[in-house]
C-alpha cells in the first residue's frame, strides 16, 4: 500500500522508518493510539472531542502530532482549542464545524476533482461544515452549496450545473430529509446522505431523516449516522482517491 | 346546517322526514348504524370492509341503502362484491381501489372545483385510487396524476400547471415519502399527505414515509394514517365544500 | 397566480416590480432567503427562531422586512425580541405563543370566515397560541376556545354551536390526544389535529397523542407534527382562502 | 380466606377436603396444573387455548374438570371445542368470544351488582365478548353495550344512565382508543380499559390504542394488555366481589 | 348520584346549592375550572403542578378552594408550596410525594377498608408516596409496605398477611417491574400496577417496567401510566367506595 | 488449548492429525464450513436449520460428520430429519426442541456437575428443550424443571433445593419474563435468562420479556436473544467446563 | 454528460436520436416509464418485481426493452421469468439473486477495476447475489467472497489480500451485522454496508444489523436499506465509474 | 450453603451468629436492608448511589458496615465519598469507576483464576472500570485490556494470548458494539457483553450496541443492561467461584 497524495504531505520527513521501529500502537495509559491506521486506512486516527476534557484532548493531540502526523479533532469546543493551541501553535479552530485542525504546513495542493457538500437548511450548517472541513483537511477540494432544501426547489435547480461538476456529493439534511432523494434523481454521482438531528417532535432527533434517506427511491445513495459529517467526508475522500 | 350539493342527490326523496321519525341510530344486533351521520358530518357512514365476511358486508350495505342513503364500502374484495351485487344490482366494483359503490343514480353533476390526486409510484396506486374513487363518490371532480415520484422530478414539473388548477391536492407516496414536501414547496394549495406501506426493510410498513411527511419543511401539509386514501378523500371533500 | 386579500396588504407598494428585478432568493452568507416564496406559497418565509441567537434572528428579520415583506418569527424568546425591536420598532411579542410579529400596518381587515382553535388543556396553550397568532398574522379571523378536553366533555358540548360557525377547526391536544376524534364525530368541518408534547411517561413526548390522532375513527381529520401550531395555522389559512 | 359466592357453586361437593389431600399442583408431564389457584386467587386456572392442539386442550380440560373445578378455555376454536365436547358433554362454545366454558351446573344465581362491557366498534366484538363471557362464567351479571365509539358520541350519551347502573365498567376500543377517556370524564366508576389490535397502519397492532389509554387525562382508568378481554374480566370480577 | 363518605366532608356546608347556581365550569382566562367534576367523578379537579409557576399554582388553588372544595396539587415543589401557603394557611406539603394538600378540616374519619401501597425499591418512593398521600386525601385508610422487591422475596412473603388485609393493592415498581406479577400470583385482590421511570439503559425511562406489567401472566392486574401514583390512587379509591 | 471431556468423545480417533492437514475451513460452494471451530471454541459448528431446505441441511450435515465431528442441527423439522436420516442413520430427532442430533456413540459419560433448565410456562417448552437438548449434546448433565412461572410461586419454592444443586441455571420465560429476577433473588448461581416470543399484544414478540430480564434488579443474570435456547446452552456449557 | 463505457453498449445503435424525439417519459397507463433516466443517472430504470404479476412484469419489461434499453428486474420469481422469457427470448434468470436480466448482447468487456462483494453468512446469499448480479449487469467486474462472518475471523483474514485488490467493497451481513466494522478497520476502500433481515428475535428483521452498521466506529462506511443489494450495487457502480 | 473464599474475609468474626439473631432484613425507615443477601447470593447488598444524597448514601453505608459486612457503592460521586469517608475512614474512591469501596482489611488473597475486562474505546472506560473494581472488591484477580475495538483489530490480536489465560471475559463496548462477536469467535471462554451508552445519533443511547450483542452470531455470549459494569462483574464472579 502506498500513501496517496494529500496525505503524504501531512507526515514529517522520515516518519515511515520511525514508525516501523515503534509498535503498531502506543499505550498512553487510558488509550492505545493507533499510529498504524494511516497505513491501513489512508488517514490518521481522528480525536472524537465530545466528552473529553480540554486537558485530555490536548494530551492526545500532542502525542499524535509528535508522532509525525497531522491532527484532526471533531466535536470539540473553544476551551479545548485554547488548551491545544498553547501546546501546538499552528492549531486552527473551525467554529461552526466544531473542529480543531493541526497541520504541519499550509495545504496548498488540493485534489483536482472536488467533493460537493449540500445542506438543506441553515440549521444543518454545523454538520455540513464538519463534512467540508474534514474533507479539506484530508486534501480534497470542496464545493459548498448550502440552504437548498426541497421547500424551495428552484434554489437547488439553479445550482445543478455546479453540483454536477463534483465527483462525489455529500447531502446534509434534517427534518424530513428529502433532499438526497431529489438530488439522487437528478445527477449520476455517488451520493452520501447525512441525516441531522435538526427538527422537533416526530423527527425523533434525526430518526425521521435517517429513515427517509435509507428508503430513498432514487438509487446511488448511501447513508451515514445522524449528524456524522466526519464519516461522510471520510467516505467521500476514499471514493475520490479510489 | 344544510346539506350541500353533491350529497343531497344521494338521498331518496322524503328521507329527511323519515329520518327524523327514526332514532339517531339503528341497532342491527352486532352494530349500531349511525343514520344520523349524514346530517352531522355531511357524508354517510362508510363500511370498512376489511375483516367482514361477504355476508356481513351485504347485510349492512342493504340496511344503509334501504334507509335512503348511498353506500360506500372500502377495503373489500370481489367475493363481497358478488354478495352485495346479488342484493343491490346497481353496485359497482372498483378493483384497484378495492371499493364497492352503490349509488341511487349516476352522478352527473360534479363540483366545478377539483381535487388532484398525485401518486409517487405505481405500487401506491391502490391507495391513490381509494382516495380518488371516494372523492368522486362524494360528488367531487377528481384529477389523477400518477407515478410522479421525486426520483424523476421532471415528471412532476411537467404536470405542475395541471396540479395548480385543483383547489386541494392529495399526495400519495410510500418508501421515503418525499413527494409531499417537494409539491408543498411549489404550490399554494392545502396538501393532504398519505403515506403508504409500500417499501421494505427500514420503511417499517410505512413508518418512514409517515415520519417524512409529518416533518416536512414545507408548510401547508397535513397527514393522514398510512394507506388511508379514504380519510384523505373525506378531508379533501370537506375542504372543497367548506 | 394572484396574491389574495390578507396577504397583499402585508407588502409595501411597488414590491412586485422590485422583486422581479432581484433574483428569486438572496444569499446572506449562512442562508438563502427565499423572497420568491410569497409568490409561490401565498405567505412569506417564516423564521424558525429555535437555535438562533438574538443577533442572527434580528439580522434575518431585517433582511426580509427591508425586502418589503412582513415578518413572523416562531419559537423565539424575549432576548430575541429585544434584539429585533431595537431594529424594527413595530415588532410585537406574543409571549405565550413565543412569536415575534412585525407588520407594516395594523391588521384591520380580517377574513369574514373564521378559523377556530380548540385546546384540550391549559398546558397546550403555547401550541394553541402559536396556531392562533400565526393564523391572525396571515389575515384570518380566529376564534379561541381553550381547555375543553374530553375529561369534562360538557365544556366542549357547550361550545359546539360556536365551533360550528368556523369554516376550519384546529384542535390542539396533548396526553392521550382524544379531542380531535370527539370533535370530528360532531361537526362537518375539516379538522387539523395538532398533538402536543404535553404529558409524561408513556406519552413519549407527544408520540401517544400523535398516534391517537392519526388513527382517529372519525374521518375528516388530518394531522401535523407534534407541537406544530404554526404548520396547522398555515394549513388552515390555505384551506380558508382556497 | 373464604371462597365467595359465585365461585363456590363451581366446585363439586367435598372438593375442599380432597384438595387438601393432594399436593398444591399436579404434574401432567408437560404442565404443572395449579389446583391451588382457586384458593389463592378466587378463580380456577384458565386454559390459554392459542397454540395448543385440540388434543392437548381436551386433555388439560379433563384434568382440571375431574379435579372438581369448572373449566374456562380462551382463544380457542371450533376444532378444540369438538375435542373437548367429546369428553365433557356439558361444554359450551361461545364463537365470537372464542371461549369454551364447562360448568357443572347452569349458573342461575348471578351477582346483584353488574359489570358493564362497552365496545367502540363492531370489530372490537371478539375482545368485548371475551370479557363478557369470562365475567359471566365467574358468576357476574354483565351488561353489554356495543358499538358506541366516539365518532358518534350521541350513541354513548343515550346509554349513559344504563352504564352508571353498573359498579365496574370495561371499555374495549381499537384504532385511536379514545372511548375510555370520554367515559372516564362522565362517570365515577372504576374503568378497565382494553385496547384492541383493530386498526391498520400507525395503529401498530394496538399500540396506538394502548398509549392513548395509558395517557388518559381522565383519572380512574387502568389498562390491560392489547386484546386481553379475559384479564379485564378477572380484574372487574375481583373489584366486584372485593 | 350521591356523594359518598370521605368526600362529603371535603365540601363546606351549602356547597350543593351554591354550585347549582353557578355554571358547570368557571372561566379564569387561561383555564376552565371544572367545578362540576366532584359531582360527576366523586373527587375534585386536581392541579397538575408540573410546568406551572408558583403564582399560577396558587391562583388556581385559591379559586378551587374558595369554591368550597378541598384542593390537591401533585408534581409540585417547595416554591409553589410557599406561594400557596401564603394564601391558604392550612396548606400542607408532602415532600417525598411532591404534593400540596389543602383540607378544610383534619381528616378524622377514614374508610374501614384499606388500600395497600407496595413499593419495590427505595427509589420508587416518590411515586409510591404520591399514591399513598392522594389516597389518604380522598379519605381512605392506607397501609404502606415499601422496599419489598423481588430480588429479596422473603421481605414480601413476611408481609403477605398484612397485604391480604387490604381490599385493593397498589404495586409500584421500576427497573424490571416484576413485583405486581409475583403479588398477583399470591393474593386475590384487584391490583393496580404502577411502573416507575426508575432504572437506566434499556429500562427506557419506565418502558421496560410498563411492558412487564401489561404482560403479566397473573390475572387481576391493571396498569396505569409510568410514575402515575395519583392515577393509581384514584382508581383504588373508586374501587374501594364502589 | 486442550479439548475437554465431553467433547473429545465426539470426535473419531485420529481426527486431530487429519484436521491439521486440512485447511482451517472448507469451501462447499455456498458455505465455508469452519472445521477449526471445535479447536477455537470447544464445540463444533452448529447448523441453523431455519430457512434451509431438507436437501441443503442433509448435505452440510454429511460434510461436517464425514469430517469426524458430531453434528447438531437446530430450528429444523421432520422433513429435514428424514433427509438427514437417509444419509446418517444414527440421526435422532428431538421434536419439541426442533433439533436433529447425530452422535458417533451414545453419550454415556456426562458431567458430574449439572445445568438446570427452568421454564415459566408450557408454551416456553420448545425453547427450554432447545436449551436442554443442546446442553446434553455437549456432554452436560441437565436437570429440567418446567412450568414454574411466578404466577404460582409455590411451584418454584418447592423446587428450590433441586435448583440449588446445579452449578448454572438457565431460566426460560415469555410474557412478562419475571422468573429470572425471582430466581436471581433466591440462589447464588450464574443465571442465563432466555426471553421467549410467547405472549401477545404488548409483548411485541418477546421484547417485553427481553427488557424485563435486562433490567433485573437481581444481579448475577445475563441475557441471550429471544428464543435462543441454543445460545443459552452453549454459554452454560462454557461456564461449567470453565 | 456523456454515457460511460459499460452502459453505452446496452443501448441499440441510434437510440440517442430516437430518444430525443420522444418525451422524457412514456405513459403506459399505470406507470410513467422514465426513459430519460439512463441519461440523467447512467443506468436504465430498473423494474422492482415484488408485488407485480408476471403479466405486468412482462409488459413493462417489453416496453423498456423495445425502447432500446437493456432491462433488469429485481425481487422477481420463476413465474415472472417464464412470462418475460416468452416475449424476450434472451432473458436470463438468476435464481439466488431473484433477478431477471435481459441484455442485447453478451457482456464481454468488463471494467478493469473490480467491486468486491463480501457476505457474512450463507443466509445472506440472496442479498449478496442481488448486489453481485446487478453490478455485473451494469458492466462491472465482480469478485465474490462469501461466508466470512466475524465468528470465524480467520476466514476473513485469509481473504484480505484479495479484497484489497478491489476498488469498492460491498459488505452484506445479517444478525449483528459486525462484518463491515471489522473490514472497515482493515482496508482503505470505500465500503457499502448492506444489513440483511437474516436473524430472529431482537434482530427485529434487520434493524439490529442496520444500527450496527450506522454506528460503526470505523470510518469509510456508508449504509443502504435492509436487504437492498441492488442499491449497494448501483452505489458501487457510480463510485467505480466516477 | 457455605461462604466461599474471597467473601468470608469480608465479614467480621462472629457475624454468622449475630446475623441469625437478627431478622433477615432491617427496616431503616425508607429502606429494608437485606442483611440476608450475603448468605443467599454470595455477596453483600450493594448501594446504587445514583439519585441518593451524600447524606443518604453515608447513612446506608454505615448501617451495612456496622452489620459486619464490607460495603460497595456504585454510580456515586466525590461529594458522597466525602460524606462516607467522614464516618468510615477506610473508604476508598475509584474515580473513573465512580465507586466507593469500604473494606475491613486490605484484600491480599485474590483468586488464582482471573477475570479479563476488555473495552473497545477510551470512552467505555467508566463502565469497564465499574466492572473491574467490582470484580476486585469481590475478591477476584482482574486483568484489564482497554481500547482494543474492532476498528484496529491488530490491537486485539496482539492481546489474544493474555485474554485466553482468563477463565471469564467481560467485553465492554459502545457505538456499534461489535467487539464481543469478534472475541466470541476467537476464544472458548464464557463472555459477558456490556453495551455502553457511548455513541450518538442512531446509537440511541446504547440500544444499537445492545442489539448487536444480543444478535451475535458467535455463541457463548450473554448480555447485561447498557452501562451495567457492576452486573457483569457479579455474573463473572459467580461463574468463577462456581
Amino acid at each position: 500500500m502506498t500513501i496517496r497524495t494529500g496525505l503524504k504531505k501531512r507526515l514529517k520527513p522520515g516518519w515511515k522508518k520511525e514508525m516501523r521501529q515503534k509498535l503498531n500502537y502506543e499505550d498512553v495509559g487510558f488509550a492505545k493510539i493507533d499510529h498504524h491506521r494511516i497505513k491501513r486506512k489512508g488517514f490518521p486516527e481522528t480525536i472524537f472531542g465530545q466528552g473529553k476534557t480540554p486537558d485530555q484532548t490536548a494530551k492526545i493531540a500532542e502525542k499524535i502530532y509528535s508522532n509525525g502526523q497531522d491532527v484532526l479533532i471533531t466535536r470539540t469546543n473553544k476551551e479545548s482549542f485554547i488548551a491545544v493551541k498553547s501546546i501546538l501553535q499552528n492549531a486552527e479552530f473551525h467554529e461552526t464545524a466544531k473542529i480543531i485542525a493541526i497541520s504541519r504546513k499550509k495545504q496548498t495542493k488540493k485534489t483536482k476533482e472536488s467533493i460537493c457538500v449540500l445542506s438543506a437548511g441553515t440549521a444543518d450548517l454545523p454538520t455540513a461544515e464538519e463534512a467540508a472541513v474534514t474533507a479539506e483537511f484530508l486534501g480534497n477540494t470542496v464545493q459548498r452549496i448550502f440552504d437548498v432544501g426541497v421547500a424551495g426547489i428552484h434554489r437547488l435547480m439553479n445550482n445543478l450545473k455546479k453540483i454536477k461538476k463534483s465527483k462525489v456529493v455529500i447531502v446534509v439534511a434534517g427534518m424530513e430529509g428529502a433532499l438526497p432523494s431529489v438530488v439522487g434523481g437528478l445527477i449520476d454521482r455517488p451520493i452520501i446522505a447525512v441525516p441531522t438531528s435538526v427538527g422537533y417532535g416526530s423527527s425523533f432527533k434525526g430518526l425521521a431523516a435517517l429513515l427517509t434517506m435509507l428508503n430513498s427511491c432514487a438509487p446511488g445513495i448511501a447513508v451515514v449516522n445522524i449528524d456524522n459529517g466526519y464519516g461522510a467526508a471520510v467516505m467521500a475522500h476514499l471514493i475520490l482517491r479510489k
